[in-house]
């Protein structure tokens, strides 16, 4: 009797530990709703309204499982495909930094540190590291994964740009130069990838999407 | 300098081919921005608008990463995080289909073969097979994978229904008998969660969110 009482006590006491575990990653779950609401600078290729950084995700994420050939370098897709679905989490606090805007980029580790503390804090504290892992290591962009995830980040935008005929990057006054300078780092993943992106920015300014200077 | 010739003819209808092939994934992943326009009927849990299908599967996606302990069965994350990815990308032709809307579900299956013939038919034919196969897995709920997958995507739409105080269940006029029959499959996919899911039903119900009857 006594033994099956002490029985009793564990196995309650362990479906309060995963109930409480359970409560905790719901929590996080709910909270990251948000993302949905963050809106980016891009247009959807509909032209119609802009971009929110959870849909933008998604869009990533399935670029990674239909590109993943093109990466120069050996990855771990499932890797890539982690680090796409969370790497714009902490723009819920930190809100989308665009790439163009000098000042914000200035100020933007900071506020993605802090974000990243918060919410990914949220987590039971294994899965907390390794979300935070994830964030942090797209951020450093020294892995082959973080430098693929990266190009294909950079290479999204412009499929929008392009399509929209140039709509954020008229709006925002951005010029060709800013945009190869700041889209380079793409040739780090996939020079195939890079070389595309080349090909979108020319029609993009021989068609008048694009200011050349 | 025949041999160099023949050289550069040969690299030049790889490269041709590889330009052949990106293109056409290129058109995919332009096609698929549409499936950010695809409401359902769920509201977002600010409650300010109906959620779309394409940041609804990045939530599910997550949720996969996050809650990957609570399947019953072995299962393989990436495939999981695939299927989730890929799911609802029918719904750009096909429209989404309310999971309460009997009519509706009717003729879900044969719209939606037809969006997926179609729409995977854009990309190259071994990807075209590769995402119909990760859709049509989906749809059998047979695999461990797809049980769990489709034990998330039924979960969601609970806790974005309690966090709304029953928006979505009150706008259709849904009772608790039709959830607990429509959602407890979530059982096949993981015991726990289940047990999650009528926590969370039976909470709904007490605080007048969700009719009895």
């Amino acid at each position: 009797m006594t033994k099956n009482y002490r029985l009793t006590i564990h196995s309650q006491e362990r479906a309060n530990a995963v109930n409480s575990r359970l409560n905790t990653q719901m929590k996080f779950l709910v909270e990251i709703d948000k993302l949905k609401s963050v809106l980016r600078q891009s247009y959807l290729i509909n032209g119609k309204q802009r971009e929110n950084s959870a849909e933008h995700s998604w869009h990533v994420a399935m670029m990674a499982l239909v590109l993943s050939e093109y990466a120069d370098n050996e990855i771990n897709l499932v890797h890539v495909v982690k680090i796409l679905l969370v790497h714009d989490i902490v723009e819920i606090d930190a809100g989308d930094t665009y790439c163009y805007d000098d000042t914000g980029l200035l100020s933007q580790m900071e506020r993605e540190k802090k974000a990243a503390d918060r919410i990914f804090g949220l987590l039971p504290e294994d899965q907390a590291h390794e979300m935070f892992a994830l964030w942090e290591e797209y951020e450093a962009h020294v892995t082959p994964e973080a430098k693929f995830a990266a190009a294909l980040d950079r290479l999204m935008p412009l499929l929008h740009n392009y399509y929209t005929e140039g709509k954020s990057w008229q709006e925002h006054g951005i010029t060709r130069e800013q945009v190869i300078n700041r889209n380079a780092c793409i040739s780090e993943g996939s020079e195939a990838l890079w070389e595309y992106a080349l090909s979108i920015i020319n029609k993009s300014v021989s068609q008048g999407y694009l200011a050349a200077t």
